[in-house]
């Protein structure tokens, strides 16, 4: 088994932790590879574990890469987001000890899988391990049919929605007035932008629904996943969001729970 | 079997469709009884179906008495508020008729129990269908300790917090900010009520978790159970939150799901 | 005197609605002429009153067009918000009877003045009678750096501000979160999109302030008023918000206050 | 002139602050006398100025009783909460040195003056710097009429009202979500406390307007001023809030904005 160090160069010090890790590591015995988190790279067959350097996205970069392959991410914290990078730089080297001793357990979060169909015909496919966003082109307001398992459940009118993961609960989703949510829970987040409607509240419905989203003609939605614009919906397009087979796994060194920790988070964040 | 019917007589017309619906049933063939909501009264054996005329308050009141009694409840909305009173007064024939033809699914509804303790000792036990909530008796700002499976989640500070089921999640918890939740989903909702901190959100954690809540000493907390004050807590008490073994059974007759009428009813309660 | 009767062929009866409300006008001896909101046409020197026939929309459109000459608009609501438009379809008759008889009065709104900047040169100027918005071109978190008369107030990071009048606090405004403000206080409404830092909250200044919006170097910050995308910012431009030194004059018939009708608006357009 | 320095006695170092204020005063030829806060004492005829340690609750509370003798207040921040006690402790001796050169400006507060009524009899006058608020006495959902200058603005149903002043606004008004307001205008907040309809909203209007607030029947309300229970409300009681006609003067030293400070004050607030 080897161990491959993603590394990101945006973020000071990243390279030079990538080596010290690397040391650490072979001097136990372990072969490892670094890669640039912003390049592509075929991904050998024999990786066991994927360390990542930088801030959640980071992260979230590279469980899109390679997020399919089952392989366990162990996120340290470089960046100024920090819920899916459990392990901060000062607690690196007894983390490693941890990981060389196979002290860990695994966290696994859920995934969404996100359709974008035409004439009942899959035209593009993204996964999503925080939130799909739909969003109008040019600032106007849009209008959406949400459906849930098929059934009319309202008609969005505002600037947008969000559809989140419970681990995606405590990005985008939160600053648009979303709960936080348990991120081992196996549920949807629904979550208005901006709702011209002022009872429109966020929704949290159980993970085994489909939840369809489809713009209302002369609407121009662009769909953003993790952050990153993906595509516009042209008419006669619809996505459909629901939970992906697969799941990304994080390694997780402590006993402290979610509970524990989210509240110094959402505190810390608030000082960047 | 017998179907009782709870009356309410704070509700104009409930007497009048009592006995409508009772001359109803009786001309199919099945036996009834009327009682009213707020007087006490014995639960008869063979009691199999309770019919409530009145408002959500209403049925709450008589899940409340027959709850743990696995007895299904059809509730008629008479009353403002109509989330779990699911048919409405112009439904009431047809549900009739699909009632003695069997044509009913049953919605199984999570109740909370909520415990007080002192050194070790349960004081108290209540049952809540919607939510029980932590607020102070005199207006001053409360600190509560809050745990979740026995680990430390936060010290909140503020006018209180409020602990729903998914069905509460549309009454109380609404008003505080809170999200609505699918009801069919196994989790719990805590709300904070003015909290002091911005970054204190609205949580969702998954059902099989235990909240414990502990006042600061000097503080005077007092305790509500679905809108009802049930008691203050006292020095060295403090108040376990589970959900609870058994749950509240509704009769529904539609296919419509919980997302298709959420919106309505949401809207509807807006023009109160 | 003459009077303008705008009408909007969008909305159904608008152009039979205008011929009959020229009609009553004519028999009172007062002269009309009546246009299309969306064509461009010349404004005649000795028009006295404009009536616009639409939602706040279309009266918002003609106010873009003549605010500037100082002409009384009256605006009858055929929309489906009508905070601007206060003369409801069923009040015409009796609106126009106290029109002839000169029993209006006049509610002055307060517009913004919105001006480009770049290496000190005004590029573009704008007014808004509700609001100017700024958010991304392309769904990316933005930066914006904001000072209020010369000071330094906050870098903003998330989908955008917004700057409204008391007028347009009912409008974009109130769906991001922020207030209801009385339109007839002299003040700047700052509302929070989607802020990544959860203590950013909107915030009331005195409308004798300046507030300046920088966006940070390579993100893309489009502009729109009152609806209407205006341009994109490019590197090292700016804009300045001031109010305006006109106003729109809106005519009134009743005695009703705004805070009398605030909340029948806001329910009614709950059910749009 | 002599300056009052007040001191806390809850406050850890509050009076060791106390004395090298008053040698550094002395040496400078200033007489200076030292008060506890929560002791009562009269006030002498010639103090000039007062210096609070403490917090803004030991500020308030030092307006409480002098706040209608228009002697100017120096807040020296050794609590948590410090947007009205503009001075940190490592400012202190700068501070004094520009106190003595009377190198200071005044910022005037505008208070609240709250009369509740019966039979048109005043029973009792307040006085407050932050806020009113209404809430209930055992935890049940409150209605209350509320009038703007004698007309009808709403019924409030929910947990309450907050009335604050621009000041009030960073305070408990802010945790019910309430705007941030400049605190130089002359302007009165409304906000509700979990309003039961969701279209209800924080209200900012002038400051020349008048705002009654009634209970309707039956219902038992708490008058809370600046965070301390005053009363409850009896049937046939209500109450007036208004601009008072004095205000509060706070020593400002810097020529810092509101705007500049009012996000690092949010932002550490929290921390506590």
């Amino acid at each position: 088994m080897k161990i491959l160090i993603v590394k990101n160069e945006r973020i000071a010090d990243s390279s030079l932790m990538a080596e010290e890790i690397s040391r650490q590591l072979r001097s136990a015995g372990i072969e490892t590879i670094t890669a640039e988190a912003y390049s592509t790279f075929k991904l050998e067959r024999d990786i066991g574990i994927i360390i990542v350097l930088g801030g959640d996205g980071t992260l979230i970069r590279v469980a899109h890469l390679y997020g399919d392959c089952d392989i366990p991410i162990m996120g340290v914290n470089m960046g100024t987001v920090g819920f899916l990078s459990s392990i901060e730089v000062e607690e690196i080297e007894s983390s490693l000890d941890k990981l060389i001793r196979g002290g860990y357990s695994l966290d696994e979060r859920m995934l969404l899988e996100i359709d974008v169909i035409q004439a009942s015909q899959r035209l593009d496919r993204y996964y999503s391990l925080n939130e799909v966003s739909f969003k109008s082109v040019r600032g106007r307001i849009l209008s959406l049919e949400i459906a849930i398992d098929g059934q009319s459940h309202a008609t969005f009118r505002g600037d947008g929605i969000i559809v989140a993961t419970p681990t995606g609960s405590t990005a985008y989703s939160l600053s648009a007035g979303g709960p936080v949510i348990d991120p081992l829970l196996e549920v949807l987040l629904l979550t208005p932008l901006a709702a011209y409607h002022l009872y429109r509240r966020p929704l949290v419905i159980d993970a085994g629904k489909e939840i369809t989203v489809h713009p209302l003609a002369d609407d121009q939605t662009e769909i953003s996943v993790d952050g990153q614009v993906k595509c516009g919906l042209k008419e006669n397009q619809y996505v459909i969001v629901r939970k992906a087979p697969h799941k990304v796994k994080l390694l997780r060194f402590n006993e402290d729970s979610f509970f524990h920790t989210v509240n110094t988070k959402l505190w810390r964040n608030e000082s960047d």
